[in-house]
């Protein structure tokens, strides 16, 4: 297909989402705004053989992540998305339209599980591998944007779901948080969030660099995902430095955090309590009673 | 550079524009709207060895043309550019961090002309050819969106400067008629319009399809770019046919018309009246007092 009939494709699958005052096929998409309301906007760029293998992992998987990995930030803002514009760039060949229409179908599917259309994009073949940029926009839920920034010392450090196991594949079929994002500003305040992407100890760091404080993470509180819990000695390990889990990961104040666990599961979502921000910066794992720093990059088992 | 060095580069290089709340380093950027105002969103791939051959432009100029070509966008949309998301992969080596460079300067050279700051992005390298994505948002005028959509019978064609001669590398460095657009809404009712990256003659049958009518093209008023106009027999081909221009055309009632072509030059802007739009949905070339149909890919002389 060329460009032309490509718009004309996406032009007959868009649902009119009622945001797009204007879709694809003009110069520029025009989006509707709300009044108060800020735009949330994010963007990410997967290339082939550096964040995934076509052969073994297909077009279609490919789509749903360059669309999940966006949806997982927005969530990360506590955000509802709203339009998406997609940038392709198509390896030349024989099966370059099956390539397409797989990529596309995945980001489809993808998106309207969360009634986000592509509103606009660009799409080229050429000499090189799969190409797939996907930029987002969004709103903030009722709380406003919720940043990496705002943890307290004292604060508790909650996650929204099990760690681990991106190894085994939940990278590419990961379902975003957009859902517990929202759900989560029902029931507390949250005061900085991020989506796990670089590992639990990575990302609460990232928390911590933001908010100019630092945290201590409780080994045995830490939920392990089924696909690593039997790997007894490296289970934590996983959970704390596989990237890629896109749990949420959020702070909230200790009287909030007691209310939130006393009250889930909320909606079938089921929360942990993993760590307490601290004064000093710096990242500690609190494992069989002692209390030791570590690095934020990848953790390195004592025995 | 790592990712963060590079978030770190961006932050410190990127004046703090008043519209971006959040810019680089969470996980979205937050971008202030405007009550009433919906977003203009426009967003282009440029990939090496299809639209640049990277050895012989350099890194700077590939930054420069691909934040241009989407302030051109919004230009079309008669728009004010406010933030822009680059998305990049770069060739892994030993020059790596000197392409970045290079390709970040010049897209905040020409974004910066525009007062145009980059609020996120996405960098990664691999083994591929440099892959450089940007997302623009922009607010349209006074006038709104304009769309390519909105000509009728009657109306003028008209076009910001002169034409052929991008391949004579005037589509590397061409500046986007963001000043143009905005100033035009000024003195007239600009009905529909669009940057010209087809061709003349395919841009303005762009107008016509988005508009449900033709238009016939009048030879001897089209100006022709000092680049090619000794060029002699194969000038006007390259007037109408060469891509890249980054001239606006745009339709105006015939009384608006001429009211524009009294006025010019308006702050510097000299405007053509190269065309009416016809009920007959298909263009035509009025050469030596002779209407004829021409196909809107490329023109091919009668002689």
């Amino acid at each position: 297909m060329g460009e032309f009939e490509f718009i004309d494709w996406i032009r007959r699958q868009t649902p009119g989402a009622s945001r797009i005052a204007v879709g694809p096929g003009d110069d520029c998409a025009v989006i509707e705004t709300t009044a108060n309301r800020p735009m949330l906007v994010t963007t990410d760029m997967l290339l082939e053989g550096s964040h995934f293998v076509l052969a073994e992992v297909g077009a279609e998987r490919v789509g749903r992540k360059a669309m999940a990995v966006n949806l997982s930030d927005i969530a990360a803002m506590g955000g509802t998305p709203i339009a998406a514009f997609v940038s392709v760039g198509l390896p030349r060949g024989t099966n370059t339209s099956m390539i397409a229409e797989d990529l596309y179908r995945g980001m489809r599917e993808m998106g309207d599980a969360f009634s986000t259309s592509i509103a606009g994009g660009d799409t080229n073949s050429w000499t090189g591998g799969l190409v797939v940029n996907v930029t987002l926009m969004g709103e903030p839920g009722p709380q406003g944007p919720i940043l990496r920034k705002g943890a307290q010392p004292g604060d508790w450090l909650m996650v929204t779901g099990p760690l681990g196991g991106s190894i085994r594949g939940k990278h590419l079929d990961f379902t975003p948080r957009i859902r517990e994002g929202l759900l989560l500003q029902q029931h507390a305040t949250i005061k900085a969030m991020i989506d796990i992407s670089d590992g639990l100890a990575a990302d609460a760091f990232h928390l911590c660099e933001e908010s100019g404080c630092g945290v201590v993470l409780f080994a045995d509180r830490i939920p392990i995902a089924e696909a690593v819990r039997q790997m007894s000695g490296a289970a934590l390990e996983h959970a704390l430095s596989d990237g890629e889990d896109f749990e949420l990961a959020f702070a909230v104040e200790p009287g909030a955090g007691e209310k939130l666990m006393a009250t889930q599961p909320i909606q079938g979502i089921t929360l942990a309590h993993v760590g307490v921000f601290v004064e000093e910066k710096a990242l500690f794992l609190d494992e069989f009673g002692m209390r030791r720093r570590i690095e934020p990059r990848g953790y390195s088992h004592p025995f």
